[in-house]
């Protein structure tokens, strides 16, 4: 099969042929039809940060596809199934996986890092935590679903816990926000979506976002909003990963408010801790998202209720996948997802 | 002022004058824009429910209008604020309104009930309670979302506490089993509408049902609905108040399913006790909705992720309410909710 | 290896020699020290209720043991270790087991049911679900653990909910019963007692009961426990598995209050609709206990907080395990629980 | 009557004769058995933060005592019943009291800081948050539980929600520490208790602490709590109040741990935003307590799981208040809690 190989940091991916993986007897093989391309691919290929897996590997976590083969213990897939496959596969056997926080397991296997990724004709995975892909999601796009949407979901759903009529203060618009900003809508919660991008504010209207700001536009950004709110945000997104967007989306809140950490930022942030005890403030991280979520987010999909195709603004050759990744390098604001087709 | 006064049952009311009332130092007094008419109602007048306070009085529970006059001590209220009244009244201080629980308080203060209602020009009432009406949503119309759709509201959020994904069956379409349809949808789930009446299913399917069953029309009920979950529901509402359907409810449900039970039905129910027991099954109650709900309701209203303006089939001036009350006894297919304007 | 062997109802075990198994990569074997008797092996031994397993196997479910063999892919175990055997083992693959909830399990494994149990020398399980034993809890009496206490504890934190200061009632000072009672006092509930045999009362005493009631010496049990509880309790818990002792205990709760069927009553219960809707009551099953809880239990028990060796009340080689049976049988109002020690 | 009153910071309160209080409609006039001496009281007596209430008034916010006069509306207490009054005093009627936080109500009154205060012989209150007194709780030390012990069990049960079997380690083990390990451990928790001072860890043992570390006396606290908890520990509750054992308590958790901040830091506390988001840490703030908890303490307190005479260690007479503030600053270490007896 063709793949685009990683060869380590600084190096273009070079399109290759390997040989085709065969299943083990708990796994399946998909026929990939497409990989989402994400950030986090440029951790590896600009900035050093090492793959679990040695190079020469293959990356992309985000696939959809057909089921190719399937080993003899698989039972719930056949030959020309389409999947969705998650960005990270888990243990099953670990504390938090047992505990329904299988999205930190401690055994967590990352497609694309742990193990060859998607970037290629075929993918080889285990099969338990891969789900069925309804005809009412477009195969190609619905590949998305497994990072852009589902760490997303994860944190509107299981840790900012959004109820309905709630006000949620999402920060940074890009991949993870603008979807922050849509499940938050479409589960009833009312958003007010900050980025210094105007367009990026634009998308997040089309998205769900009932209010935006541009807090290069507005004198006191929290001012701003605890007017909008009438007297702060029940929920604050951070999904930049920088320590002073942490820091102010904390200062949105109101008392008893509650501040969900999903960019990650490798540095210390500072907040009050008085503040954080008299008026009972809430701070908690946010990490990817568990497989057992996916069939509700397909479910949302399906129907509607999370947008998924206009998500994709721009498709590729697998072949051409650098050039996909110098798309991402520019920051145009008019991208949200990229999908490379092999 | 004109009120429609209840004199005791198997009367029609009558319209009669009466003193405006003044309020006391904590209350205020609301011109009344309109008032929903429920089915609560002809328990009084039709089958010989005592009301707590005794007639003459006035009935009317749904009521939205604008500040007349407030008492010394209210601060919030300004004659001529739009406002929305609960239809129920709490203490503040019993132990279930100081657990979140103010829908169960033991205190409790039904208007048209303990108190005189809406079906008047004016009503006091206490200020503690009371909610603003922004402009965005119709004044008259907004009344009904003090019963038809708060109680809903509740049943979803708080006691069947629906998550994105979930699959919702709604037993009943009448005026709050349409509404649990419409809010279940609202906040993610995914929802089937039963009614043996197929009209009220075309506008389950308006107010946001993904599938809807005619059980007369269907062999097994409980095989259908768990051939369109893949198993069984997460959830179901029963909102007729009837044990068969209670019952029916129950066995639609996935193992681990929760039955929340939102109708009245004065009569005993019979389930498997074993199947309680090994699937770990879950029946719960739902009665009315908490004030605190109320702005986020109305903010769900505000921003159209909640329909109202749709829900008001049926208008008529309060003179006229008997006849109101006729439509109601006539079971009209097509007649969501009426409302009375003085 | 000796084993007691079931060769199906209405049979004595018999006493047999046979193969001592050898593990699979993931499995573990385990020199068994001790077994819990269970009122379950009655189901199979007396009331023709089959097995999983077609006879001749091996019963017995709540065992501890040494290491004797680990699999090749077996990390945490080495021979010699003391350890703990969950009754019931888990898939970890479907949705219960990825949502928390692993003890309703789609595919869960009884031993001496689906797979050969513990009333032998040695029993080989996988890995995966197995605990360490600390020393501070003998070795032979901490295998009641596995289901005489695991399924209270599950009742009592997960269903139940219990919270300090909240009033438990608990019907049935059994096994199960005792332990609910044992279970809801150390997590600071004030506990109150139902049986209508006096020494299990006292023994409820011994195990933490606040206050106990033997129903047939009371004239009406609801009233004397709302008297205790000033108005009803805020949990029932019904541990005995008949719908009359299920309707009794669903009639001590107060308003909003929770009963927990863990006794298991292959019949139907009937409960006024009304008074679920209207008081919102609250009815859920409990089944067992997940893995993933069993090291809370045993850190509890090292601890003192839960009491282990006082439960076994009799003790008998595995040669005499009929006569531990025998006894089961006869409801000896002394016994507890039995063990058999090969 | 006499009281201690407080005219103003860097001056010792002073014993004067007042008149008596007389109730409006809905008070109480409770005739002061005994008041907690609370280091709060040094914050406005040796630091200068103003009371809400001018001075002249009189301090004092944990007493016990007997109703001397009801108001009219008043109807569950007479004459001579004993009761508790809780420190802090709350309005009913906002988003918080109706959503289960009165805790953190937005119309708090503080007893000894909104109104007059309890280092006297009469206290006038609403009746509205009083509890009553078994007389299996002695009275005077009793009057302890309103804030010694109230503000641990708010942390420990709806912060930290503590489950049965969890790991905790409290930082600090004054009168507030002290408490969280009673009550965490009350709860079926396995406490670790920290404190730089050996007679506090023997006092935190005797209270039930399972382990204790002196830091002062391991070379890295972190790394010992690891040790000790095989990980990390599950919950961390400071309850000193300084940001730099804030941030050490934050390092002793395991993945997804929860730290719960009791002690009041007015300073910035600096913790690594990568690891909130990618362990989904959680960091939550706890202020005092709700009136509605106050039953379940004194419930607790009646039945022995949680101590109460032994925390006094101290009795003053009401004159000699400024000596009872004397020990007090003077930090012995045998000290837990004085009372001042009027």
């Amino acid at each position: 099969m063709k793949a685009a190989i990683f060869h380590g940091a600084n190096k273009p991916l070079s399109f290759e042929d390997m040989d085709k993986p065969a299943p083990g007897p708990d796994d399946i093989v998909v026929k990939i039809a497409a990989c989402g391309v994400c950030h986090t691919d440029l951790h590896y290929l600009d900035h050093g940060t090492p793959t679990y897996k040695q190079p020469p590997m293959i990356l992309g976590h985000e696939p959809s596809g057909y089921i190719s083969d399937a080993g003899a213990n698989v039972k719930i897939f056949r030959e020309g199934d389409k999947v969705l496959l998650p960005a990270v596969l888990t243990c099953g056997v670990c504390d938090f996986c047992r505990t329904g926080r299988e999205n930190i397991c401690n055994a967590m296997t990352m497609l694309g890092n742990h193990i060859d990724g998607a970037y290629a004709e075929y993918i080889k995975v285990p099969a338990k935590d891969i789900c069925h892909l309804p005809d009412e999601i477009p195969l190609e796009e619905g590949s998305i679903i497994a990072d852009a949407i589902s760490t997303p979901f994860h944190a509107v759903k299981n840790r900012a816990e959004v109820k309905p009529g709630d006000t949620v203060v999402v920060f940074g618009c890009g991949g993870i926000g603008i979807n922050c900003v849509q499940v938050a809508a479409a589960v009833g919660g009312t958003v007010i979506a900050v980025d210094i991008v105007d367009r990026k504010l634009e998308l997040a209207q089309e998205f769900g976002a009932t209010a935006v700001i541009n807090p290069t536009k507005v004198e006191k950004l929290g001012k701003e909003i605890k007017k909008l709110t009438g007297g702060g945000a029940d929920i604050a997104i951070e999904a930049i990963g920088r320590a002073d967007t942490i820091q102010e989306a904390f200062g949105t809140l109101r008392k008893g408010g509650r501040l969900v950490v999903v960019g990650f930022a490798g540095e210390n942030m500072s907040v009050n801790a008085g503040k954080i005890m008299f008026f009972e403030m809430e701070i908690v991280g946010s990490l990817g998202c568990r497989p057992v979520d996916y069939p509700k987010i397909i479910e949302m999909a399906r129907l509607g209720k999370i947008k998924v195709k206009e998500l994709v603004t721009n498709r590729y050759p697998l072949e051409k996948i650098n050039d996909a990744f110098d798309l991402l390098r520019a920051h145009d604001e008019n991208v949200i997802r990229s999908i490379v087709i092999p």
